[in-house]
């Protein structure tokens, strides 16, 4: 039988909140076996940039990354959030390791290509090396990860976390029983944006195929739930999407919108 | 026989120039066995607070660390510097990993006590955890060291990073015959400050002692020098000091000041 793995997407508007932070990470900690924890970048990085007077240019909730902005996440996401979270997690008992997707090389990545648009320095990635990641696991730790990648040319790349988590999460799940929890601000995936009670408990692939088709699906889930159903498409265990302040509800079952292939 | 383990510190003011590191980082691929390279901060830092109207005050040439400077060199330091370096060495086919002294607890240390003066979060080293060091560079990885560590509450505190190689070195030397390289912008230990070809090609404690007592040692040198003898007298097997740009010659004891126990 496979070890279990857990991996945690944390979303920035939890990396805001310094008490829902704490209490996510209190939860994590708690986790048994092994797990890994991806967050995004939050407000830090817009409110330095402004501070910084780089002008910020948001595509489809895409950053456009020039190189001011590239050393701006970096810096955010690479040093202060991922160093952070980590320092946290070892006064806490559980011994952990921040990397970005340049550490060890463990995510291969090239900059996107656009027909018409350029992104700048935003990276897709090509392909995750498990070896190191279970090798770290194996020695005990937690890896924490931020969300900025690198290319062949050596050139560092802000990548979509919620995409991280999943490709890692599909990666891993050649050595690991794997659950993805993705966890941000909301109860779940909602029926009525506005009604954290309407949760919908769980979506299969055809469900989401026409709540698609009717519109119900707010355009910001999008994204987030095409990542959920790749990563079960490909053989993670089992996806949900729910608040971070449940974290231990949404591992139990007790919460969140479990996705179903 | 021990395997051979080189480390590098390299300066702030090698940071600085886009030219001087790409070439200092080339030196440092080539360089056969295990290797470990640790970087000071350069001026990013002092231009980013400066930027962000933080204001900076030095005592002694240490930075005086609140906690929005705290912020500010951790993402300097272990964010953009630290991530960029490894990105290089990467894309240069030399597997690297970058990580503070809190990825792993593989340095412990303490908020700095002082009896007069309060540092703010600046860390002194308790312990360094050479377990973990041992296991990834066991897996064919250099190591990049940036000069953040952790305290038992979980603080990030900014550490210097002279200190952090030199208990490196020494803790590492238990595993390794290690060579300390401190490698900054002068030739090595000058006699004149202003002769690039006043080198000194070997200091031993006594001549040490001899050149402190008639002030011949530039203020500016005696904490590198300091933690140069500290590192020879606990077993390291050799300690030079030199140009970044002679790193091959520094190795093969063509350049730069040796320090003899």
């Amino acid at each position: 039988m496979k070890p279990t793995l857990t991996i945690v997407k944390v979303g920035g508007n939890i990396i805001d909140d310094e008490a829902k932070l704490q209490s996510l990470l209190i939860s994590f900690a708690s986790i048994s076996g092994y797990k890994l924890l991806v967050h995004g970048g939050g407000k830090m990085a817009t409110r330095l940039a402004e501070q910084l007077q780089i002008p910020q240019q948001l595509v489809d909730g895409r950053r456009i990354t020039d190189s001011e902005t590239l050393k701006v996440v970096t810096m955010v996401y690479a040093g202060w959030i991922n160093k952070s979270i980590v320092a946290k997690l070892n006064a806490m008992g559980t011994r952990s390791m921040g990397v970005t997707g340049a550490d060890g090389w463990i995510i291969e990545s090239h900059k996107r290509i656009h027909p018409f648009l350029d992104f700048g320095y935003v990276g897709d990635v090509d392909n995750v090396n498990t070896s190191l990641l279970h090798a770290w696991l194996e020695q005990g730790q937690s890896i924490v990860v931020a969300p900025i990648t690198q290319d062949r040319e050596g050139r560092l790349l802000n990548t979509n976390a919620d995409t991280i988590a999943q490709e890692l999460a599909k990666a891993l799940s050649a050595h690991y029983t794997t659950t993805l929890i993705y966890s941000f601000e909301k109860k779940g995936v909602l029926r009525d944006l506005h009604d954290e009670s309407s949760v919908i408990p769980s979506i299969d692939s055809e469900t989401y195929s026409a709540l698609k088709k009717e519109n119900l699906i707010h355009s910001g889930m999008l994204p987030k739930l095409d990542n959920a159903f790749t990563a079960i498409a490909a053989g993670v265990n089992k996806v949900i999407i729910g608040d971070a302040s449940d974290l231990t509800q949404l591992l139990n079952g007790g919460a969140g919108t479990h996705i179903i292939h």
